[in-house]
Order: C-alpha cells, then structure tokens, then sequence
C-alpha cells in the first residue's frame, strides 16, 4: 500500500458570474485533480484548490509523499510541512493528498471513506441553497440560463429555481456586495417566499459593527445563523456581545490556532469548516470534536467545487456527528463540467446520499478530466482573480472590507 | 466484516499490597478480555475494566453489537449508548468493544492499529516508573520479592529496581498515604538519588488547598507536574492560581463535558487520557486534539492492567502527537500473570515500541485466559474494595477526601 506516483492535473471549469464582496466570478473557476497510484494498481483521488501556485506546490511535495504507505497519514503530513513550511498554504497541498489517501485506503479495504471516519452519523447530508448575486451574463457574451439576480425579486426567483431542482431545505444568501438595506430587503423577501426555511446572510466581512447590528435588529427573526457580518474575533465578539445572534465564521477561525482566541471571547457560535484547508478529513473530524466539547456548533464552508470534493464533503460530515447544519456547496453552479463518472453527484431533496462503494464512492472520467485540463491550460487564468474581472465590469471597484 | 459473537471473559490476576488514598490493592485485581468474532474467523481483542458489573454491561449489549460492521463504530457506540445509557459506565463498555474493534480492523487489513488512528508520531511510547507506597506483603501471607516500601528509603529502593529492570526515564509517586511532609520528604529523596528526573506526586485528591499549596512550595523546583492535589475543577483553580505550577488530572476531568468548564477556569494544564473511559481509541485521540488547541498537555493514566490494555494504550499514545509526556502504565506490578502469548510486553529504556503486526500486535494464550478466569471464578472478587480490604489491616480507615 505504497504510493508510487502522485499525478497533478489542474483543471479550470465554467462559473457564473457571481458577485460577492470580493468582486465577480470569473468565466472559469479553478480545481486541482490529485490522482496517488498506489501498489497493485489501485488509484486514489482527490480535489482541491486551483490555480498554478496550488499545483506547483503539490508538484514540489511529490517525491515526499511518494514512498509512503497510505495509512501513514501522519507521516506523509510531516513530510508536506516540512517540505512546505506549514500554514493554511500547505494545509490545502496536504488536504487534496489526505483525501487522495483516505480514497485508496477505502478501495484497497473495500469499505467507503466514511467508515474509514468511525462510521456514518447519518445516511445523507444536507446542503442549503447557496444564493447569489449575479449578473445575467459574463462580460461581453449573451445572458445565461440562470438569468440575472440583482434584487429581491431576482434572488427569490433564483432560490425557486435551486429549490425546485435540488430540494433545499436551508437557504443562504451571500452578501456583502450591495448597500445592506437592499439585501435586508433580500433575505425578508426569501423569508416570505419561503416561510419556515432557515435563513443565512454571509457579507464576508464587508460591514461595521454598527452595520452588522443594524442588520442583525432587521433580521434577527428570520436568520439561522450571521455569517461573518464583520471582520476579526474581536468584531465578531462584539457583534455577537451586542446583539445575541448565533454567528457563522469561516474567515476569522480557518486554523486550530483560531479556536482558543475565539472560545475565550465568546466571538463565534458556528464554525463552517472545510476540509479544504482545516487538513484533510481526519483533522475536520477532531473539529468536530472540538465543537462539540465547546458548545460550537458546525456547519461546512465551501468554494467552487467538483464531484470529488463533494463526495469527501460528503464522507467528513457523514462521520460528523456535530455537523447538524446543512452544509455550504456550490456544486449546482459547476457541476455541468464535472470530471466525474457516469456523471455529476445527485442531491435529492436537499441531500447527498452517502456513498456506499469503496473510497469516496466516486470515479474519475479521464475524457472529462482531459477536457477540463486543456481547458485549463487554454485559458489565460493561472490564479482566481474576483476584483480584477469585477473591474472590467465597474472600473471604480476596490475590493475594501470593510465597506458599509 | 460482520461482528458474529462477542465472548465475554472477567479474569483476575496477582496484584501488590500497594497503598493509595482509598486504601489497599487486594490479592487479585480484575479486567475483562473480550473477543469479537468477525466473519472469516478474525477474532478482535480487547481488554477493559473488570467485575461482575461490567462483565454483565458487555453481556447485556452483545446483541446489539452483533451484526454490526468492525468499522461502524459510530453505529456501534450508538447501540451501546442506547441500551446503557451514557455516562462513564457506558463509555467503559464500549471502550472495550472498541479496541476489539481497532484490532479486528488491523487484522483484516493487514496494518497496525497505530495505522487505523492515523500513523505514528513516534516510534517507541515511553512510560513512566508508578512507585507505591506499599506494604511488605498482603495480609497473613510472606512478604514478596518488591519488598516493604514505607518510607522515602523503600521509596528511592523501589524506584531503583524499577528503573534498573525496566529503564524508565520519569518516575510518578502515588501519594495521599502518610501525611504530607513524609510523602515531601520521599519525593525529595527521589530527587536526591535521580537528578534531571522528571518527578509526578499524585495523591488523588487528598489535600485541602492550603495543604497542596504547602507541598507545592516545598517540591515546585523537582516537579514535572502535580497530579490532582486537590478534589474538583474549582479546587486545582485555585492551586494554579496560587502555586503556578501545572496540574495534572484523571480526577476532575474525566469526560469531554468536563474540559469546556476546566478551560474557562484555567484548573488543569494536563489531562491523563485514558482510552478504557474516554470512549475508546478514536475519541482519545480526538482528546489529544482538542489538548492541543488548547495549550494543554497530555499524559496517560493506568489502572491495574495486563498487555492487550498496554498494546492498546501504546498505540493510541503512538498516534497522537500531542501525547508528548511519559504515560502511566502499572504493567510492572502485574505482568507475571499477563495472558498474552508468546509472554509480557517488554519495556525497554522505560518505553513500549509500537508493534508492527497487524492489530493491536499481541495475541491471546488462551491457556492462560483459561487460567486467570478460573482465578476470577474460584475467588471471592466480584468488585474492586481498595478500601475494605485497607480495613483488614487498619480496622479505623475511612476513605476520605481531602484528609490532610
Ligand atoms: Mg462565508
Ligand atoms: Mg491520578
């Protein structure tokens, strides 16, 4: 159970032009495909961030991690750091080899990852409607089929769509890109089109503490959860000192070394995790022991993503039984282009069903993966650039947080 | 990989006279081995705490762990929670399932259960020497061959043979016996006669604060750690305000419930893990994790114990890297009558390596599981009573806590 290769194939996919308070999606949005082949022909992947930095840096750790038995999860994550140096950089090369890891252990033993994981806390996992503000085409080409979503009207109607398609029973907008009484007017619209659903507003930051409480009075009845209404543990313990609502961090607590800081002020009352970049699936389960012992609740963040990522999404939060929001997933913004096989995972009634075959239950479909990796290298983009494509949309923009 | 049968077995073996605060070990001490057997005739071996009442637990949640997977411990710790109902009882039954578990898993697999945690941080497990107060032999019968060790001279004598038979590298003193300025003046002796040593004094709660404060004074330059001076969260609060030396505890925090509270007041900074109630081998290390989040430190606390239980606990110290101190073991003063085959674990320069077969790496000697099982039928024993059989040598012993 030696790994004798580690393949690395960057791939980039079609986005939509989604606005957030970073700027505006570009055309394409960036993956990493991980491929370890380990003895006997046994293949184990994994997906991860995109981008040329990303890929270079697995290229780097490649002869570290091959030689190593992929059981040794711990051993090959001392290799990663200390060819890499550590931090949230590194987190996220060893993140996409883990998962990689924990998909050929499964083939190898016959038994999917999350029994790997200590077993299933439940059968399937919930995801929420992700919202977003959105233009109704890129630049300079014809709208798409999503239409344009730049008021109350338009997010209820884009919340209709995912929820007749997909089932979603949570709902979550993300903000932070127009002035906040229009996206107060946002949520209270979904609010009254879709009664009952819990709701979530995540602005990334882009708000004062007078703002976020200001917003939280004006919503308070409706919303789940606040997700990063302000920036730093000490904002967040402030907002949440001033207004008493439950608040969602996936930008001021994204490292083990963020928890005690933010236990002590009181600042956080949910952690979105990712496996992503909390390292790997082994290390988002003992999050979830972590949250647990502190009363913490967890839910699960997400960027653009592929079928790889959300099988291990799927896996890590199965085995989680602290995990009892509905996770975070962009999925039905790029699964068109997956590079799995027969095709992109279901959700059904809000779900993903927790697989049942080996490893992470999901395959790669090498045309598809070729596909999208000569995608990748025809296009110009090597890193995600939100605020330089939201220039050629509103020149003026500068990407400041915070910014109400 | 379905569990089939769960053979329960209580077993009693030879212990020391050895004084603590609640009193005197018996003759006999008592575990439990169980052995699940999996489909395909693998057979996974555990070792937990022993009596009639937990003998009776296992048995009571046999079938509802047959038929389980050996991988679905989730679902497995699920069942046994539902027919036991929580708490630490519980968490002692399934703890032993557990680790049968982990072994089955090994063994079908084909890896050390160092593999299944995660892979080694470390290649060898060091333990501590566990010195006792104790008397020259148990009541009515010839002294053994430990000899009488009453005061700081048996003390530094036992510490001697320990240390030249075994290589142990730190030494712990169980304490709350005599009065406190004999138990100072033993653990300077120890001082004196091995300099650089890292020294533990534990008198499991024995001490009012103003006492611990006292002997914290007097030993606060030879300590490593103090172990439990004092009953309750509140009461180490107000020693480590006071003293600023770190403590250590099996006492006070005994469960993940526990830690938040302990946190907050800053009452410990070591917890001794114990697999054999913290839920079994997956939640101990997810324990380490959360000791490292948090600045804590993590140690090993031993009960009487054989081999499986030692293989067990060296495995789980091998995969969590926060387990950075020598753990507890009491493996010396009951190895003799151990019933693994081919013999006793050996500890080598005070430390355990970590086996490298498949499992936990030890195997049972059925003939010697026979053996200690008919010594559990044919002696009265059925529940630990360090302090009935204390009575029998001191007829005016009274169990309590603090006592100086
Ligand atoms: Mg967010
Ligand atoms: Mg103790």
């Amino acid at each position: 159970m030696i790994i004798r290769d580690l393949a690395v194939t960057p791939i980039a996919f079609r986005d939509a032009p989604l606005l957030n308070a970073a700027g505006l999606h570009e055309p394409l949005a960036l993956r990493t495909i991980v491929q370890l082949v380990v003895d006997g022909g046994v293949v184990g992947i994994g997906e991860g961030r995109g981008g040329t930095a990303v890929a270079a840096r697995l290229e780097a750790v490649r002869d570290a991690v091959v030689g190593k038995n992929i059981f040794d999860l711990a051993g090959i994550e001392r290799a990663v750091v200390e060819r890499l140096g550590g931090g949230q950089d590194t987190s996220i090369v060893f993140s996409a080899i883990d998962v990689a890891c924990h998909d050929a252990q499964g083939k190898v033993l016959g038994i999917p990852v999350v029994e790997l994981l200590g077993g299933r806390a439940r059968d399937a996992v919930p995801y929420s409607a992700y919202l977003f503000y959105k233009l109704a085409g890129h630049l300079g080409v014809e709208p798409d089929a999503w239409g344009e979503a730049l008021d109350p009207a338009g997010i209820v109607r884009q919340a209709r769509a995912l929820i007749d398609r997909y089932g979603f029973e949570s709902i979550k907008l993300k903000a932070g890109v127009f002035p906040p009484e229009q996206e107060v007017a946002a949520v209270r619209a979904l609010a009254e089109a879709f009664p009952g659903y819990p709701l979530r507003i995540d602005p990334n930051g882009a708000w004062t503490v007078d703002t976020a409480r200001r917003v939280a009075h004006e919503l308070c009845d409706v919303l789940e959860y606040f997700e990063d209404p302000v920036l730093t543990i000490d904002g967040m313990a402030e907002v949440r000192a001033r207004t008493g609502l439950p608040l969602a961090t996936n930008m001021c607590v994204v490292a083990f070394e963020d928890i005690a800081e933010a236990v002590r002020k009181d600042a956080v009352q949910i952690i979105l995790g990712d496996h992503h970049y909390w390292g790997g699936l082994r290390h988002t389960r003992e999050l979830g022991a972590i949250c647990s012992t502190f009363g913490i609740g967890l839910s699960m963040h997400s960027n653009s993503h592929l079928g790889v990522s959300l099988a291990a999404m799927t896996h890590v939060a199965a085995a989680t039984p602290s995990l009892t929001f509905a996770c975070d997933t962009h999925y039905p913004w790029n699964r068109d282009d997956d590079v799995i096989a027969p095709g992109a995972i279901e959700i059904v009634d809000g779900a993903v069903a927790v697989p049942t075959s080996p490893g992470l239950g999901v395959e790669l479909d090498h045309d598809a993966l070729e596909r999208q990796h000569r995608v990748y290298l025809e296009s110009a983009l090597r890193e995600r650039d939100d605020a330089g494509y939201m220039r050629r949309h509103d020149p003026g923009f500068v990407a400041r947080l915070p910014r109400w």
